[in-house]
């Protein structure tokens, strides 16, 4: 008969070998007591590198940003009690933007539960509806039954969070006391051998179904456009889908997000749509009959007012259904790729000169942005073209939500030097944003941050995790939430209070409370020259005047609006 | 017709004077889009404060301290997304500790849900099963009957959180847009009558239902005691129950958060439990035959580890089962005041001396302790006490979990003077401390704060907030999780890392980028110096060495162990 905390041991070792075959090579942890026994495992695997994060909502995204930079399962352990609930705001992103994390949350025994002991709380149905699965597999024991299922467990989770569509996983582990073995800690059980790792995720099939060819055929008629949202890479797709609108002669329309618009590309590829859609009589001359639809739901709003209505042919392998204007009449869960090759041979080519007004357009806007901002004082869209300018082909950009990607998504065309961009699309949220940055650095990605100071001020606590990067965050100060500033909000009274809620906070002194160096910024030059030199790693603060950059926007698109040279 | 924004607006106003007249005072929101017309709505009622908190999960902390100083229920809100997933830890410290809020989400509308819209998740579940009910009323409308409900749900949301057992309440409230009339924004309807607010909060009857009263004095005999968790105390209590106390016999063994410890009390108030508890014949010679138990479960580890076994009569009118040893032979869901008249007249006086054996070991424990301190280097234990005695009696003082509610458990008796003691020991989470110190002071109740290290760097948002603050937050300092070194995880390998996770802040230039004063003390005479200063607000930052404050305890309770003077 073995002692409790042995046989915790043992659980918790059998677990984290399941979950290790399943392709977990990364525990998050926040510090705790209850959470001991998985620790304890946890150190006596070199396969598994620990990080300890205080804030349990930082690590998370953290977590997060390690999972979507690495594309593997990351697992994440807290304490019982209200620890594992700040974990929630990661996990919806993870839910909604397909990241694999593996949630493990260590819990008092069940004879605890709903007896007013400290720190009972009911911790499993925390992640429901935004995990994958939710699993409790009851406290700890030594019978060999139990303890093969728990493996299996590790390994399960590991896969389901892989996918195919990926995604977080709970396990909720009730553990008795004591936690840590009477003795001295015992050499753990030899490893049994694991089961073979699961293959990596697979998309459901090839090509389509055969009797799908009349439905696609009635359906793509005419003129029509390829439209690729966010997350619409996969390995092989692009030279693929480049083949596939050669062929028919039909743009595609690439989101700053969707692992298209930088690197090599065809000449049907079109990013400056979000602009020249702002023009009355392009929207009228471009509307397409019909649209093929991969990835998440386009960040530019513009496009999708305008594709409303259009019949929509929609390739998910996923099957996720991102179709906010209800359009799509076909779903092809399928391999893109493949549905590339076979969608070449099912349809006509498009009218000439159908692509041929589309690239006019992108060339005008190209031209019209240049003059505009040259014209312009120094704000966003200057900045952004100076700071991709900077990142290395290999290396990548976090761009937070509000503000900077809907300006990265106007202002940066396509271009054929890779760029890994990423962004908390999933929920859209301006949370957690310099912890995201830590995890992505974390996987190996050198990425640089390009933060709005509400963003960067809701995650104080990623702030620390930012002392291990390389590189600088950049930090767009313009006080307070700027979107506002183009919503209807915007004049409101009490909009200055309620809605651009300026802070006033020293970021310098903020900076050094976290170890960080702190470079204020205020113009072109500064920037540039802060951007390249060999310490610019920390906060780069760059203060804008947000009114001159709102009137930079609003001449820019009254313009667009009147021009008529768009139409060729 | 009216116009959509309008609809909102008027639907947001009904809701609004629906929880107006249920006693909501403060509306506390963070900045976002969706929530826009509640905003409009909030701003139009100058009953109601509000309070804009960038961070939701600093300001779902914020509200609750509030909720739980000033015994009113207070609204929160926030914008669709992820952003009211941050208020989750906050909930469910309100739903184990009864603390009155009512959560307001505002959301996309229904037809966005599930298509992959920007911003859409599945709001509705975030907070079940915490919060006491979940609502969703649909999106606005100008129905007479629809508006008719909504304001009644205000009304009842605001009943259900004040109680008879007190807790969170969550509306989620889709917005069609547009989100601000379209017109100028008209002058609101005038106020229509509100139905009168409900009475306060009452317990669920008088005194128990007689055919109570063989079975309670079946279970009641011989020498008892009468256990008072945290939050006890009830208007009109304590006279009755200190009479009730001398009339038996009994010693009435007070929690620090019980409300009973500190205040006008009797000579059967006993205090030092936690000390004289850890001698084994004090244990033995002092077992009660059965316990009275009133409010939560106590800090005590002691002590809940030594009552178990014993029959228990628990008085609880919200009939919560705070029971971890599953002792309870009776729950009376009853006033408690009224509880204790009814037990004078069942129950008969302990034997002679039993008191008095308590008494004894009280005042031995309040000598020894007085000579241990007198001889050990400064930490806690004077530190709590000089503290203490600073704090005016109508003023209080927010003790954070882990180790400073513990020590002040172990080192403070009983005393006349009063003191609102607070301390988040629902979940028992060391997360929020500075958030809901900030809570209580905004209810009027000025507080002071105690919390480690960890407890304050968790929570870092809250710093912010301290700024309004006139009286200071003390933080212990002593590198890292201390309680730790107490429990058997003390000295496994990787402990300082994994466990202890001492943080390398400067918490100087912490304070400084927040806008807060910074004083750090080393010593005693240091430490009731900064106390008394007028610009005492802001951090005092007291570096403890945490090896010596250990040995300052094990001395202390080893000498408690071998004490043979406990017993008279």
């Amino acid at each position: 008969m073995i002692d409790q905390g042995t046989c915790n041991l043992n659980w918790c070792a059998a677990l984290l070998d399941g979950l290790i075959a399943g392709g977990v090579a990364t525990l998050v942890l926040s510090p705790g007591s209850r959470s001991t026994p998985l620790i304890l495992a946890a150190q006596r695997r070199p396969e598994l590198t620990i990080e300890p994060i205080l804030d349990e909502r930082s690590a998370a995204f953290y977590a997060l940003g390690l999972a979507a930079a690495a594309r593997r399962p990351v697992a994440l352990l807290a304490t019982s009690g209200s620890a594992p609930a700040h974990w929630l705001p990661a996990v919806i992103e993870a839910a909604q933007s397909d990241h694999p994390l593996v949630l493990l949350s260590a819990d008092r025994p069940p004879e605890l539960h709903g007896w007013g002991a400290n720190q009972t709380i009911d911790q499993g149905q925390l992640f429901v509806p935004f995990a994958r699965e939710c699993h409790d597999p009851g406290p700890a024991t030594a019978d060999p039954a139990a303890l093969k299922m728990v493996r299996a467990l590790g390994a399960r989770v590991a896969a389901v969070a892989r996918g195919p569509r990926p995604g977080p996983v709970h396990i909720n582990l009730p553990l008795r006391e004591p936690l840590v073995p009477e003795t001295a800690l015992p050499p753990l059980p030899r490893p049994r051998p694991t089961p073979p790792a699961p293959p990596p995720a697979t998309w459901s099939g090839g090509a389509p179904d055969p009797h799908r060819a009349t439905q696609v055929r009635t359906l793509l008629r005419g003129r029509g456009l390829i439209c690729c949202g966010p997350d619409s890479a996969r390995p092989g797709l692009a030279p693929r889908l480049w083949q596939l609108a050669d062929h028919l002669g039909v743009p595609v329309l690439c989101d700053p997000l969707s692992g298209l618009r930088f690197g090599p590309g065809s000449a049907a590829r079109i990013a400056r749509y979000d602009s020249f859609l702002r023009n009355p009589q392009a929207r009228a001359q471009l509307r397409p009959d019909w649209v093929v639809s991969l990835g998440r739901t386009p960040v530019s709003k513009t496009l999708l007012g305008w594709l409303a209505g259009t019949p929509t042919l929609r390739i998910d392998p996923a099957a996720r259904w991102s179709d906010p204007n209800h359009d799509v009449a076909v779903l092809l869960d399928a391999d893109p790729a493949a549905c590339c090759d076979w969608l070449g041979e099912q349809l006509d080519p498009a009218p000439t000169h159908w692509l041929e007004h589309w690239q006019h357009a992108e060339r005008r806007i190209e031209a019209i942005a240049a003059e505009h901002l040259a014209e312009s004082p120094w704000c966003e869209p200057q900045l952004l073209t100076t700071l991709l300018a900077h990142i290395d082909p290999d290396a990548g950009l976090l761009c937070a939500n509000s503000m900077p990607i809907r300006q990265l998504d106007t202002w940066i065309g396509a271009r054929a030097t890779p760029l890994r961009l990423f962004c908390n699309r999933g929920a859209s949220g301006i949370d957690g944003q310099a912890s995201t940055l830590a995890g992505i650095n974390a996987a190996g990605v050198h990425c640089h941050g390009l933060l709005g100071d509400l963003s960067l001020l809701h995650d104080l606590s990623g702030l620390q995790l930012l002392q291990r990067l390389d590189r600088p965050c950049v930090v767009l100060n313009n006080g307070g939430g700027r979107i506002f500033d183009y919503l209807p909000q915007q004049g409101v009274e009490g909009f200055e209070r309620l809605w651009r809620t300026p802070q006033s906070l020293d970021l310098a002194a903020l900076a050094r409370g976290h170890g960080l160096a702190h470079h204020a910024v205020e113009g072109a030059a500064d920037f540039a020259a802060t951007l390249a030199r060999d310490d610019a790693a920390g906060i780069i603060e760059v203060r804008l005047d947000a009114e001159r950059s709102r009137t930079v926007h609003q001449t820019f698109w009254s313009r667009l609006h009147e021009d008529t040279g768009l139409l060729k």
